[in-house]
């Protein structure tokens, strides 16, 4: 992260207790400031920095505009044995979200696997919060969300889909959990933001430009173009991005009466809802299965251990750079930084430092 | 498909008849025959034509070769209540991947949703044909299995992975069904084979040679090389090509004691299984949830039509070609050929003529 220019380095713990204070200011409830914090603080710990303490001033400003409701009457009706929906009365996605996930745990409890759709909802942080709440449990942990549009399907030329992550956490025995967690866009706005920060191109397949012609302009995005599906172009397999970004629309929009597609609401407070939405906010889609629900978890345990060993164990392309099996750089960030400290760049600490001034919670590390 | 120069153009009534007493004739059940031509059929129908009856051949050498059972005792063990398992006893996947997805749709009518994880299978066709059976019900299916090793991990030059396929089937209203049936290799191993046989280089980006260089050799895979994840490379999201191919390894595999990564047995019966598997057969995961179960049926079916209304209106790159969604092509070309009859290319009939003459039962259409 040398090229964003670190101007502090701080504590887990400073940064944890200085969160929860913004959002007791902003009218959280005690446990609902703890768990935004709590959101937060597990991307800047894993390396994520696109959606840590650096998306706070976003969710101040949209909570500020009356758009994330910081005292929601969250609502779950339990439809089937093991599934149900949650209304999530405008709660930001840091609670709603892990709300929705200790009922799909419940349910997976007595059934063995466990679903909820949530709708109303707004941004929900990093997926792997969610999808990793099933693991204490021996589960299968899964999550999804929609996102405002930045993506054009495969052979289109138009913002359609949000970058839509999937994430699936699985647990081993021995060997730390593996766990998936990934855009359904080539790449996240964020890599454009910080080629655009040190002035390097982008590679060809990350974006089109406003009129769908091929770009290595890193600020495309900033000028009305577009993202990319994963597969980039159609010799690559760009369907396949667009079908996997357009599956988690479907599952977090459509299937709970959220908004979906190009309905879905911005996360910037300067851009305006569209008047014709067909939803309510925006949606996830968390659930899980257990283990012991297909196979012993001993058994699973063994092999599970012997996959990532087995996986980590590829001849690797560079003989200095061994396979890594996903959510291993994750986990060594984890351990580095609640040693060592979350740096964070100066548009950041400003960023904070704002918040704070305008709370009158002093932003001072 | 013009340039495989299709021989003959059959009609489905002839082959299915046809394929159905191969199976017979192979001491299959009347009742699993007929299962296994509707799978194969299926593919032929819908366009996927390497994986109908071009690959029927290879699935009787296997039965040949004893390494498929044409008379398996299937045994599912119900472990949660929306949960299960089913040991496949060496059937082909075409027969047990049905089963367990009938058992998995009894779960939901129950939960909601319901899953069964299938091990000591083998190869199961096109994973549609499983998570389609969801769709009468107006439940969305999933199934995936996992494959013969040919796909190398991002940041790797070893054969790890199969081009294991996810396919999602979400129903609609009016309109058809969204299916999503993706491998999750860059290109899967049949494009290659075109590819060569009308002597045309690869883009960079689908394969490796044995050594790990870059290759737009049609014939890397036979001269053993690998295939590149979904991403093709660093800068384009190759770790999360590998990430979804894993997913899927470990969903068909180590959930379910099945074998995984570079143990799952080979398709061809030329070359046999390791003998250090850590499992039993090939593994399937199968699955689905009820809309109802999530919100009223009439609602989503009117967004469902929406969505796909929408997203067919993306301003498309080319205004020749417009944006289509996932499972439509295939769904025109069953339309196609149902009426106008299926294909073959001349290799493919050359080895229906074959199998017939092997089994005294004349491939004459």
């Amino acid at each position: 992260m040398a090229q964003n220019s670190p101007a502090q380095t701080l504590s887990a713990t400073f940064l944890r207790s200085w969160l929860e204070g913004v959002f007791l200011r902003l009218s959280f409830s005690e446990v609902d400031a703890k768990l935004a914090a709590d959101v937060l603080m597990l991307a800047d710990l894993r390396g994520i920095d696109s959606h840590g303490v650096a998306r706070l001033s976003g969710y101040v400003r949209l909570i500020e505009a009356g758009r994330i409701n910081p005292k929601p009457n969250l609502q779950f009706t339990q439809r089937k044995r093991a599934t149900g929906h949650l209304e999530a009365d405008g709660a930001i996605g840091l609670v709603s979200a892990p709300f929705a996930m200790q009922k799909a745990i419940e349910m997976t409890h007595e059934c063995g696997s466990g679903w909820v759709g949530i709708s109303n909802s707004n941004h929900f942080g990093i997926a792997a919060y969610h999808a990793m709440m099933a693991l204490p449990h021996n589960y299968i942990g899964f999550s999804t969300t929609n996102a405002s549009p930045l993506v054009t399907p495969a052979g289109g030329a138009e913002r359609m889909l949000g970058t839509n992550p999937i994430c699936v956490a699985v647990p081993a025995g021995k060997k730390p959990a593996f766990v998936l967690d990934m855009a359904t866009a080539a790449a996240a706005n964020g890599k454009l933001e910080i080629a655009e920060r040190v002035q390097k191109p982008i590679p060809q397949g990350w974006a089109l430009t406003k009129t769908g012609e091929d770009t290595t302009d890193a600020s495309a995005l900033k000028q009305g173009g577009m993202l990319l599906p994963l597969g980039s172009d159609a010799d690559h397999g760009a369907h396949k991005g667009y079908a996997l970004g357009a599956w988690v629309d479907i599952f977090s929009g459509v299937l709970n009466g959220a908004n979906f597609g190009p309905w879905v609401p911005p996360f910037v407070s300067f851009l305006q809802p569209r008047p014709d939405q067909p939803g309510k906010g925006l949606g996830h889609f968390v659930g899980c299965w257990d283990v012991e629900g297909f196979r012993d978890l001993a058994d699973f345990q063994r092999d599970m251990d012997l996959w990532i060993q087995r996986f980590k164990a590829t001849t690797p392309l560079n003989p200095n750079q061994p396979v890594i099996v996903p959510g291993e750089p994750e986990l060594a960030q984890y351990a580095y930084r609640q040693t060592h400290g979350i740096p964070l760049v100066d548009a950041v600490i400003t960023d904070l430092t704002a918040v704070g001034e305008a709370l009158k919670h002093p932003f001072n590390p």
